[in-house]
């Protein structure tokens, strides 16, 4: 009684025993390498009685379990469902964004575990794991579903899981000397996640040009259910993207803001997305892929600096000014791409993820330079911006330039990760 | 490459510019009045560490943030999701409903943040937001998405962004005169999001009342995947209403007592009305409609004494009877608020909304009126209902008059509101 | 305005009255038994500031509903979303699948708080109930919703909730035996919740097999949309799982490690299912089928083990096996169950549910032997396996035995429930 198979997902032509080799091997190289390295955090181990004694803490409500995995089951739904759902606009690979999706972000949060862990947790030799990792994991994976979206379509499964392995190793390099080297603040990732995905992808689906792909222009609609499926994709991102800027900032006050901040530049952007899309459309109507994508450019773009003192009104600006460009972007820019540079941005992530991306970091570079005791309390600067130990005596116009050095790098690295594996 | 258009969501006929307009506007107004007037509160502001000291609070665990975001997040999703997609058993409307909450949502919990700010949060010049700031501009946008719900498919973007404007406005002062000057509970907001919502709604629609509108039933009709769609609408509210009900009670024991009685009183709906949609169908079968609104109705009538002592069999019963009246309103009242009293209803919001915000109101006024020092305790009781400063001498009993009085006040702000804005 | 009805949950044929009468008549009871029995635990009542000051607790955020709440409303997703959205993948029985889901599963959670309650909750003549009960009455429904997979489109309504109140009293028993009398450790359920259920579902539809149903085997046929439709079951089961199985256990490190674990397993298992879901059809393309349920068998299968120190290695290695297991299963295995058993099993539970159920039952057996001081720590060791007061002196083998045993009374359970109820 063999159910009928579904094709939507295995338009490719790849020999039958690639596809289950690539993934065995690569699961069992997971099992080895998390045998040897990975072990559970001091907060996820049995010894943890002791621990706390250690730290001193008196109750365990003040496991880091308690407080992250909230956001980290909101940061969960966004990769899986968020990402994969909001790719099913195009009736052509509904299907298929979903499921690969899936597919490689369960592969690529293994292997960021490792590679993060390498960078960011290892102690004595082993790689100590707790919710943080997980989120860490998820940012990253996040960065391929990113660039998933520029290459839908023209890749087999293996080939995206080829690129996931590439690019969550680079993501973590990327990551590593941005947060550690330059120590730049970057919680939601508007520079490691958005703007390092976003060119990577691009410069990846630059590499892939086919010409012929214009010819099926009418299989890249949407219709109405896609839309609607599309729409559940766009609301989990735009509701829980308060969750994924705050998930990994400081305890406290940190956390809390960054939240707020990010519920106010997604309000503005949705007003002004509507705006620019009933402008820019013959007879006023409103072109539903904005309003599927623009509207969450704005959480994308207070990445960097919602964790910092950028107030609401300033949120609401940052929100006001992506709405608009990503609107415009998807107007004019895209087709530009596409014709002349011969990037084929199939979801259009250069408006929802790339340029504003930059924006964000661009904009925690000035909120960081911009920063004063006044505002933030003595030690309430010291505290937002780590300025400890061998930082010091980093002043807030400094972090400004080195928070702009984080961009460049990771511009440079998407390029050039992008044409590598490309 | 343009890509295909949708139509669904502009099939109305306003001019090319009035929108972008409106939207730039007052996207630009929000900027303003938050620059002079927002600012993050103490548990939100880089200050905290402190604020924590002063008041003398151990650890960043006991920020506001860790006890509300989870429930933000579930309303969040409520207001977004639930209510946006519920409306898309509709075949016609679908995607618009998804899309205009989408817009009047966005907008009006920025207005809320202003409203509720001034009434609730203003210190010295400046309205100071936290999570709690945020969840009540999401329940307040909530009362405007049920008014939407009334008149979906007869006005303009525009219009509903005049609407979603004036009825936030008159919601923040419904609120003031309940929650301040007569001192009532309403955490779940059974008068002040749904009796003033639902009639505000109503009174809407009878004042738009189109008698063309009737010849095109046959497009208020649900198709299959239409239904499966409301249905993601409804579970979600279904699901998250504990959350909905609990997210602004005290600390500790009330909200968790809210999310209990809540739960108690959605299940016992759930069975109530399938036994009466299956009772007063011809056949026995059971009308989608009723499944898709009415289990909803027991959430909506413990809004107010779910924080109370109503105790988990109580929650039952009213629960019971909820399932009861909303399903007996689908069937008989909605047909005879059309034909007699031209209102038409389109999603039965009176059946879900109003009826049992009455109902909510009333048992949460019954509830206070029997609490006795035995019941709650003698702390227990002046923590409940805040009897303390002016209020310490108010008895139950009184407090008991004074929601009654809630619900009056809300009935006719609502009336007069909508009357106004219609 | 009577809005056209949706045949799809009505095609059994019962007679007018006799739903509404069962409804309504257990819902009676349910608000009498509730009334007798059913009152807040002291974390839920108002007397709460005096229980703090006897508890010695400092905070509000002390209070369980804290700790558990989060994971509660996402394992509530799971059964009303996931569950019902999964059944969706059978084109015929889509929305019958969600609507008698959420009927079943909303009475089911009242049954299962007052049989839960008695043997576990119940003080002096009253069940106590709090956010632990609601979390642990959604489980033991759970293993209904399980049930309901293998009979959907065979049963009426009534003799649904006929089943379900049987499973959920028989569902009671065995955790009892299981958790009271055999001091077995199953937070995540993979003996009381899955091969209870699987197995328990698998018996009843032997008994109600139906030669007939073959014939119409291309309605069991799936479409694209209700592929789309039920990968949101099944990624909401699958982001949520780790939510599932440290929903209930310890408070701190135990809640954090079955999150990692379970977060791990079902990674690996994501890959193993592509493998061989590819590997076993022609041309290598992917069933939609296996995609759809193999892939949460490693959250199934690490139910028991989660919060045991199984480490990140382990977990891997047992998402990696099951998904191998499952996918396998539901080529080869399901086939033969029905042409040579006569076990119809619609949704293939067996090897969703029953079979990772088993194995998760001796991956927790062999975990809890092979546990020593020297991985846990001595307190460590105590606090994990709860050996104090009669237990003080179980060794981990011993445990293991135990284990086991419990094992092999849920199956028997199951088998003889099964037969009894079918």
């Amino acid at each position: 009684m063999e159910r009928p198979r579904h094709q939507g997902m295995a338009k490719n032509t790849y020999m039958r025993w690639r596809l289950p080799l690539v993934c065995l091997l690569w699961e069992v190289a997971m099992i080895v390498l998390f045998g040897v390295f990975v072990r559970f955090g001091p907060e996820a181990d049995a010894h943890w009685e002791e621990e706390k004694r250690e730290m001193n803490l008196t109750s365990d409500i003040e496991n880091d379990f308690y407080f992250r995995y909230p956001s980290f089951q909101d940061v969960h739904v966004m990769i899986f469902v968020g990402f994969g759902f909001l790719m099913t606009f195009l009736k052509r690979y509904g299907f298929g964004a979903v499921g690969f999706n899936f597919l490689l972000a369960a592969f690529g949060i293994q292997w960021a575990l490792l590679m993060q862990g390498w960078f960011h947790s290892f102690k004595s030799g082993k790689i100590l794991i707790g919710v943080e990792n997980l989120i860490n994991a998820d940012f990253c994976v996040g960065s391929v579903c990113i660039a998933f979206g520029a290459i839908l379509g023209k890749t087999s499964p293996i080939q995206l899981l080829v690129m996931t392995l590439f690019q969550v190793t680079l993501f973590a390099v990327n990551e590593y000397i941005l947060l550690n080297l330059l120590h730049v603040k970057d919680a939601g990732g508007s520079m490691t996640i958005h703007t390092f995905g976003g060119y990577f992808g691009l410069t990846v689906t630059r590499i892939l040009y086919r010409p012929n792909l214009e010819q099926s222009k009418d299989k890249q609609g949407s219709v109405y259910h896609s839309d609607l499926f599309a729409m559940i994709g766009t609301l989990y991102l735009w509701m829980y993207w308060p969750s994924f800027n705050s998930a990994i900032s400081e305890h406290g006050d940190a956390q809390h803001r960054a939240a707020i901040n990010t519920y106010c530049s997604l309000a503005a952007c949705v007003l002004t997305t509507v705006a620019f899309s009933s402008m820019l459309q013959k007879k006023g109507k409103l072109d539903m892929v904005h309003i599927q994508n623009a509207t969450l450019a704005g959480g994308v773009a207070v990445g960097t600096s919602a964790e910092m003192m950028l107030t609401p009104y300033g949120s609401l600006i940052v929100g006001f000014i992506c709405g608009i460009v990503s609107t415009v972007g998807y107007v004019y820019f895209t087709p530009f791409l596409e014709s002349r540079l011969h990037i084929q941005d199939t979801c259009g992530i250069h408006n929802l993820h790339a340029i504003p991306g930059l924006i964000g970091g661009i904009v925690g570079a000035i909120t960081a330079a911009a920063a004063t005791e006044d505002v933030y309390g003595k030690e309430g600067l010291i505290k937002a911006f780590d300025f400890t130990g061998t930082y010091r005596t980093r002043t807030p116009s400094v972090q400004g330039g080195f928070q702009a050095a984080g961009i460049v790098v990771s511009l440079l690295m998407a390029l050039a990760g992008g044409a590598l594996v490309g």
